[in-house]
């Protein structure tokens, strides 16, 4: 691997995409070249023209059409990043087939979530699995990267309105608000800017090849992000406790829901939102015990001097009316 | 953990089964003390009667039944050990929600095979990986031991037919003697009796605990198995060589042909045999290299200094008219 490290990203204009590109833009040492794959009918969507003007390669590719023009720009690649959205992560099978062919030296698939346990608690959880036992036929370099739970999607709506303009659009697809069981179950956060910075250190660092990481700021229970939310804005705020039955009835919901209108996006992200809830909010799945117990390496051992927002930090700015929102376009 | 580790197996009197008694039965530091779970119209068999007469607790249990009289069964236990057979899998699961109810401290799956991709090249591959997940859904503590394939599967049958009463029977079901490619594709090699050795190991090894350990004595290929059989025996062994292709095509007639007989013990061996040749034999997954790849932790770095029965002198003893065969009731 050369100094400078080249990087192809698909889903480059996605949450954790942008995040991931402005961290390898920002790196100086390495320095990542970066190519972005994109949709053909999306090359002059404005985000795809954004990037170009930041250094980004913007090339188009059909990882649904023949094997071999996207083996030939993969040809000289070093890393591949998948930050496929969990809808289409079918089309990670022939980017890791092309990426193999191509000598590429590690493909990183779009794992990039909470830790979930492999099979039986959130869909799309073992889709992703099934993409790693691709990858592992194949023996393909990869490395598996999870991530705590944004920042940004844990913040509480507050009485005044102050934060709404940050909060996830339709918040009914994104009930990160209630508090699981007592409130007391412990989750590991991360904000979306750090996430892309783990990844830009992990990507260049050879004891994570063939390996899964997990990556996060703090741990954290609801009650206790309630608290801090409270303090630094010094209004107070309701809460809503949810039992373990009444997750389990809205998980069973939204599978019903999604049975009769299959494919609605609505229904579906609803489902993934009831699943994901139920996994961190009420089992207590994303915590970095849990990670070790599932075999994964720990940022924290890996990176010890790594400087990440802290929650209460990221809660200072929303209040301050600073930062970034996400999921706004929905 | 007392100093003496009280394990319950189930799968006792199957070959992988009898090894791991045998090697418990033998350890001095730590003690085990066993239980054997059998179905209860097996327990006056006379392997039983064997295993109970060499101080093995014979208990009945019924996989299958209701959940209470198992947990109760594995009340105090530290160490569960399955080695079930591949074609009851499904077993596994009430067991490891027994051993989760019950508090036992580490449950070692029937994994206990070579190295092969979690998916797409072995059929029963899959089933382990996913009796892996359900356990890690659980949180139970586990080892997922996979170790070397057999000297006992590795010999060739001798012109002289010194060695026929050693030979799996039928012969068809383990076609383990032709050998693929050009002969020169890796393979980890353990002799059956070390298998048990090295399980007794893990299971009281701290280091070992969520972890996936694979254990083997030597790396092989069948040329070099070949050449040592002819120097130890005097005698010119015959090759068949077999390509990828014919590899391919005996994977598929056997698949056809269990299709056609669904069930069938003799069609579906076959069909287990073909894919496990097709992986080790063509693929060359069963090698430490992929191991470590796929995250398994090696023997070889945990027990330095374990003492394993070589394939030369496996291949000398079995000349010798001494050794016992596997497979040999079938």
């Amino acid at each position: 691997m050369s100094t400078t490290i080249r990087v192809a990203i698909v889903g480059a204009s996605g949450e954790t995409g942008q995040s991931i590109v402005n961290a390898l833009l920002s790196s100086s040492t390495p320095k990542f070249e970066i190519t972005a794959l994109t949709r053909p009918q999306s090359l002059h969507k404005p985000t795809n023209l954004a990037l170009q003007a930041r250094g980004v390669n913007i090339v188009p590719a059909d990882l649904r059409g023949p094997a071999a023009p996207l083996i030939d720009l993969l040809q000289g690649i070093d890393v591949v990043i998948s930050a496929i959205h969990f809808d289409a992560l079918a089309d990670e099978i022939p980017l890791a087939d092309a990426a193999k062919a191509a000598g590429v030296q590690r493909f990183v698939q779009s794992a990039l979530m909470i830790v979930i346990p492999p099979r039986g608690v959130v869909d799309f959880r073992e889709k992703k699995e099934e993409n790693l036992h691709h990858i592992q036929k194949l023996r393909l370099p990869y490395t598996y990267i999870d991530a705590g739970w944004w920042h940004q999607l844990t913040l509480p709506r507050l009485p005044s309105g102050r934060v709404d303009h940050l909060l996830p659009r339709p918040p009914a697809a994104h009930p990160s608000l209630p508090l699981g069981l007592d409130g007391n179950v412990p989750t590991a956060l991360a904000d979306l800017r750090d996430v892309g910075r783990y990844v830009a250190r992990i990507i260049a660092d050879p004891r994570t090849v063939n390996k899964r990481v997990h990556v996060y700021n703090e741990v954290y229970t609801l009650n206790r992000v309630y608290e801090v939310v409270e303090r630094v804005s010094g209004e107070r705020l309701g809460r809503r406790f949810v039992s373990e039955a009444q997750a389990r009835a809205a998980v069973d919901d939204a599978r019903t829901q999604l049975s009769l209108t299959p494919g609605d996006p609505t229904a579906l992200l609803a489902h993934v939102a009831a699943q994901l809830f139920y996994s961190w909010a009420i089992r207590g799945d994303n915590t970095p015990e849990y990670a070790r117990y599932l075999g994964y390496v720990s940022g924290k051992d890996l990176y010890p001097d790594f400087e990440y927002v802290s929650f209460e930090e990221y809660v200072t700015e929303a209040i301050r009316g600073e930062g970034k929102g996400v999921y706004q376009d929905r």
